[in-house]
């Protein structure tokens, strides 16, 4: 069992280093697993999108400890997520809330209580850090959370026709999962009408095509080139099939 | 108890996994936690402050392998130095100095032994990280420290009405500890004058502020922006008060 | 002991960290180091030689996770190799073959069989991190693996005169080990000739010179300044001696 964090904080800055020593204060001999620091900032829906596609692949057990959070210090809840297995700490503004509408078996705790001292900038570290720990060693439920019915926001199971991350090669990652895609349907995007491949070596260098990536979403590369640069490929760039 | 590092060694080079490598060798069981690889590179005084404000945050025992070393296989001096039940590897520079100048109690050694075969560019793989790791494990003071008076170099503990540090969203970090400062001031950068918010929520989309972030520090922020480019910042500009 | 991470993954991306959680499962004690994720990308041969002069400043027993795999997915072959006491793990394209050309004692083996579900363009995670884990793990030779002769695609131990890597500070590494050279000699590069030093304190500000880095390779860099950029230096350079 680990602590896997999920964030938008940047992998380069203080903030990562400072989660990382609470929760080694909290949870001294647990592991802690950076999955991402560069989810898409502000972006709660692709985010969401983008972890529920990933925390399958991961163990039962882990504890996710998901902050990206455009609202931290405003009145948005915050949240514990049991969703087949695996837990998931941080804001109630959708980010799990893919993650537990496809889930079989799914609790939710209302986080209640916020330390005296906690930065209104930066509850990932002071509120969600220390819930997480409490959570991987086993010291929950506790006094700070309550049962809730459900999440506040949600965002529904239903794939997202949309770009939600682009890798430092330029593949872009849309939220359909691939799984039920026949392989000769095109993929379009900006105007551009993208194959199936099944492998990167069976397509020309050059040439874009679409795939079931590791993570099993329709992902669009181009061989030995930057698919996200050269067909104008973002996070929220829409897609659909012909 | 973690050792803490705290470089300008980049994130993404090789040399951070050769320092984690010697620590482990010398340290096995002990967590490390990497706060910061993008200190401001040969500003020793920018990264002193940043120092100051980032590690009274982390609990106490824990052991900081610090390294801005732009004199490094010159004459400058390294270090030990304990502060507030926190302890401090690395050069003799005066990047521990504004710790050292705002701790109520500092104990200080000199490394008097570099180890025969240590890359005359690289004294945090080879000298620091073996010293970390024996501080770490107990194994100190060793034959290869002297108790010393003082640190050699010494920028003293008062604020720094600088940048001294700029993260990936653009927000710009003074030297300036928040605490004391009333909200009613504006601060003054690059001929501006910015007024102070609590929280990015309470500002208008594209607005300029300053605001206590999360390690007590006077920052420039835009709402939704990107406050050192549009406003001109860089480690080392100079602010003021109005 | 570390599992000891050295590929292409890039350092900000999920890849990392889905490999990690392999690891975790499958060697949940395990320290694991991450020595470098920006290997040059698809090329084998730079990497391989980088890989070369980092391996043996690191500890025997260290498990190296090496993937720098441009033929994810077609018919390379998969490899574990022993060699002075230290593991490799990863594809059989030529990237341990530098580390095995100038190892005193080497184990080959094959990878004889792939899990069912493992992706086509992950074998990083799929294929090799569970079999690092069973190596770091004392669970091998196991039934995935049978007993080779040699390295399929073998570069052999000779230096390269090519820069092989450039880190974030701008100097280009090459692949020519310093020991041997004498200070006297001049690099040239891209029409330039450039003067040794032994530090980089001993030259002017702006003045390019090689030097042995801390890894025993043969350096450019200028003195505060991004030797890359400024001599026009990237891998694949071919350098020479004068």
């Amino acid at each position: 069992m680990a602590i896997v964090l999920f964030t938008d904080f940047g992998s380069n800055d203080v903030y990562v280093g400072q989660v990382e020593a609470v929760l080694d204060r909290h949870a001294p001999g647990v592991r802690v697993i950076h999955l991402l620091h560069e989810a898409p900032p502000y972006d709660v829906r692709a985010a969401a999108h983008l972890l529920a596609a990933l925390a399958p692949g991961l163990a039962r057990g882990h504890v996710f400890l998901g902050v990206v959070d455009p609202g931290v210090g405003s009145e948005r809840g915050a949240v514990v997520l049991r969703a087949d297995g695996r837990w998931y700490v941080g804001p109630d503004n959708g980010l799990f809330s893919v993650v537990a509408a496809r889930a079989a078996a799914t609790t939710v705790w209302r986080i209640t209580a916020c330390p005296p001292d906690a930065s209104p900038s930066f509850h990932g570290r002071d509120v969600f850090a220390p819930m997480a720990a409490a959570v991987a060693t086993g010291d929950f439920p506790n006094a700070e959370v309550a049962p809730a019915a459900a999440l506040a926001v949600r965002f529904g199971g239903d794939d997202l026709a949309e770009v939600i991350y682009v890798d430092h090669f330029g593949n872009a990652f849309t939220g359909i999962r691939a799984r039920d895609i026949p392989p000769a349907r095109r993929l379009v995007a900006q105007g551009r009408e993208i194959p199936h491949s099944r492998v990167f070596a069976e397509v020309a260098s050059g040439a874009a095509f679409w795939y079931e990536n590791s993570s099993g979403l329709v992902e669009i590369a181009v061989n030995q080139g930057h698919a996200a640069r050269e067909l104008g490929l973002a996070v929220g760039t829409v897609v659909a099939w012909r």
